[in-house]
């Protein structure tokens, strides 16, 4: 009687009801406490009502309602309430229990959860849960990571609720301790790259081309046709569609300051300390905390001038609109390119064996970034798992060079009638340093052997006596000053 | 007979010996000493022999040499080897001594170390020290926050070796805390950003232009005399004519391969951590990490196309090298101003009282980023200690709208041919956004609310009784799907 739970979540913000209803419609029965407990009476009168669900007014209740070895799922809000939670739950809990935090928490919190629950005998699962609302209620993407004693045991829950993609479920185990929040991340930092890219071009045919939203809702119904498919273009059209009552688009009454919560920026700052150069999601980041100086911009654009975009400046429309949706696709892949870049690294660095494959998949469906696209990422990841590059990959390698022509109209555009669009620039301009032999860094190596004898090494055709191959090597550039190379002292 | 010396100095580098000999220089005595004794008896018989200088083999020794409050500095390589230094040094000194952290430390470290040593009556300072090996010997600019008490006894020694700007000395005190290393950082972090410009100029000059290295040291010359003037355009000038015995410039056989120690780096972490767009100094960083994949590049550039640069493409020299200088000034404007919006945050967030007129005249002179462009910002903050941003002082403002043109012609060139040119254009970007009184960050907000219930705030001219002013408004963008908005779910 009491023990009838196959799956238990803590947590009723729209996340939460929405996952529960999802188990629900898959044959599991769901305990779900709230810890304002009116919202468990009032989801289990409405939303809940005749669904395989229960409520439980404590936390002992909760537990009690589980089926062993029990699977709990947390969605409360990342940071102390899940420590909280957590020291509350785990004297409740038995070994081989699982928690599972499905909150958007920082892969290093994750970490260390799971290295103090591994101790404790509880297997610990942090999940990234992704696609919003709709996402949790019709199929998520899920990522889940940690203990990886729990997948067989939650494996038959999440692969049945999550989203699929040609009848595979995009879910699927991601690696060890943090991993699965790790993935998660910087999912969510290409969803800022992948949102500021769509940002800059419904400016520019905006503010270059004329467009009115409704044309602009029709680009990008047809592009969502084409190699851009893809949820966020999707939402996009819908959004640049709908009208008020007054027949003005809601979007052109929204304040245009952008929040965040943090994934994004947890990505580009992951970025800077691997060492990666994720510009694109760097960008993008910074574009939002740009965006959020609405006082001080308001105050700037009456004093700093711009050029002038005459009015029926573009003529060929159709050859305007595809250079637009090359500059979109390439600067998409580049900045798909970079996260994985990113990943590879973090595999490296934090010891981490991460399936490529799985997670292009992962990201196929039910979450924010799904796309047409991210099946053609999943294939190249399958054909050659060890890919270097995504832009090693011959599929990338033709589009950047098909859309390449476009891509760079569009920039230089931008650039000639002053439309702010930092995330096709740097795209650009990583592709451009990206297939670059040799970059202008020999002039800052030696600029920083000038003035901090910080050594440089030789390029290998002018290896000789003086330069040997793989030496640091500082010259006398000024003729006076010491000869001892910088050895402890930074600059 | 004992305590002889006026200030002491741990740490025989490059840098700590030629501080001490600047120091001696100026009428003090002063006690060196190094954890490898053998460099103490070396440097006292060789670059210290006949000078005010004297050497101490034990922490005791040194410590015994001072005269109280005993004024010693830390010239280490920083991080652990500060703290274990500092913990030997405590038990030998008396309440009122001060410990200076002259090292590349970061600001929280030296936020941690202030606290702990005022807890046992030590005065901490932690001091930026930028200059290089010459600074270091000639006058360096020198940036010390921390213990204010410490000031007044420290003020005459520093105040004399630092470098001068029109009689005035480069170095004033900061702040509180590691409020002085936080502004070393910031330095260091817009160091990046002015070498980083340097370099993509240098390689439009060369692969665009045509140009020898020694046309390039010519035009580096010519600019040295105009707005630009400063010592990093100075030493590029005299790199890029430094042949090698073979007659090839030096410069050209340095491996492309950036190095780094990380402060540029932490410049744009804290950036993003305060959601400030300090975009050039991310560009920059993330340009030295492309630049160490120098192996994948490679491999990568015998796969990506770009376009062909055709020779005597420039027809105008004097022009392409006109419109240069503008972008690079123009984009360095936008450095600082970016710079000097970090510092006001951080003063905000942490509760700093910061000078700007004083942060800018320490880095007038002695320093890396040391130029005639300082000057006026200077002026620009002693006018106006206040000012929101540089960009709304006439003198910046008048001179960007001047460049603006030239700006514009070189990002477009560079996105043309294919030469990576992220810092100029990422600063044109941020021009862009940042004089836009309406940003597409509208989309954005309504992206997020579509997906994650996120909800947007409404234009001021929209208010209404639905929208009402201030208020966060969840729109049901597709007509099904829950009404709750994201309360606690973080996406």
């Amino acid at each position: 009687m009491s023990e009838v739970a196959d799956f238990g979540l803590i947590g009723l913000a729209v996340m939460g009801q929405n996952l529960i209803l999802n188990v629900a419609d898959h044959g599991f029965t769901v305990v779900c406490y709230n810890r304002t407990t009116s919202k468990v009476d009032h989801f289990l009168e409405n939303e809940a009502k005749g669904k395989s669900i229960v409520g439980a007014h404590s936390l002992q209740e909760f537990v009690s309602k589980l089926k062993k070895p029990r699977k709990l799922m947390l969605l409360v809000k990342a940071g102390a309430a899940v420590d909280y939670l957590i020291n509350d739950l785990v004297p409740l809990l038995d070994q081989g229990d699982i928690i599972i935090d499905g909150g958007n928490s920082h892969f290093p919190d994750s970490n260390r959860r799971f290295e103090e629950l591994s101790k404790k005998g509880i297997l610990f699962v942090g999940s990234g849960v992704s696609g919003g609302e709709d996402g949790a209620r019709y199929g998520p993407s899920l990522m889940p990571g940690g203990a990886e004693e729990a997948w067989p045991h939650i494996k038959p829950i999440f692969q049945a609720i999550s989203a699929k993609s040609e009848g595979e479920p995009c879910c699927d185990w991601v690696g060890p301790a943090g991993a699965g929040h790790y993935v998660k991340m910087v999912h969510n930092g290409i969803e800022y790259g992948d949102m500021q890219l769509i940002c800059e071009v419904y400016d520019i045919l905006k503010r270059v081309g004329g467009f009115e939203d409704s044309e602009i809702s029709e680009v990008f119904a047809k592009w969502n046709t084409g190699v851009l498919d893809s949820f966020l273009i999707e939402i996009t059209r819908d959004i640049l569609k709908k009208n008020d009552t007054d027949g003005v688009p809601i979007v052109e009454k929204i304040l245009d300051t952008a929040g965040q919560k943090g994934t994004g920026k947890w990505t580009a700052i992951n970025a800077l300390d691997l060492g990666q150069p994720v510009t694109l999601i760097g960008e993008a980041v910074f574009s939002r905390c740009l965006s959020a100086l609405k006082a001080e911009r308001t105050r700037a654009s009456k004093i700093l001038p711009g050029p002038e975009i005459p009015k029926n400046v573009i003529t060929d429309k159709k050859q305007f609109v595809d250079d637009l949706e090359q500059a979109l696709y390439a600067a998409k892949i580049i900045s798909y390119a970079q996260g994985f870049m990113l990943i590879r690294e973090a595999g490296k660095a934090y010891g981490w064996k991460l399936n490529n494959p799985a997670i292009a998949l992962m990201w196929r469906g039910g979450c924010i970034i799904r796309s047409a696209f991210l099946g053609e990422i999943t294939k190249a990841y399958r054909e050659n798992p060890e890919l270097e590059n995504l832009l090693f990959h011959k599929f990338f390698a033709d589009a950047v060079t098909k859309a390449q022509s476009g891509w760079r109209k569009t920039a230089a555009l931008a650039t000639q009638y002053g439309i702010p669009a930092p995330a096709i620039s740097t795209a650009l301009a990583f592709y451009d340093g990206y297939r670059c032999e040799r970059l202008p860094a020999n002039l800052l190596q030696a600029q920083r052997d000038y003035f901090g004898a910080h050594t440089f090494k030789v390029l290998p055709e002018f290896v000789s006596e003086t330069y040997p191959e793989g030496k640091d090597i500082h010259v006398n550039w000024t003729g006076h000053g010491g000869n001892i190379s910088a050895s402890t002292y930074d600059a």
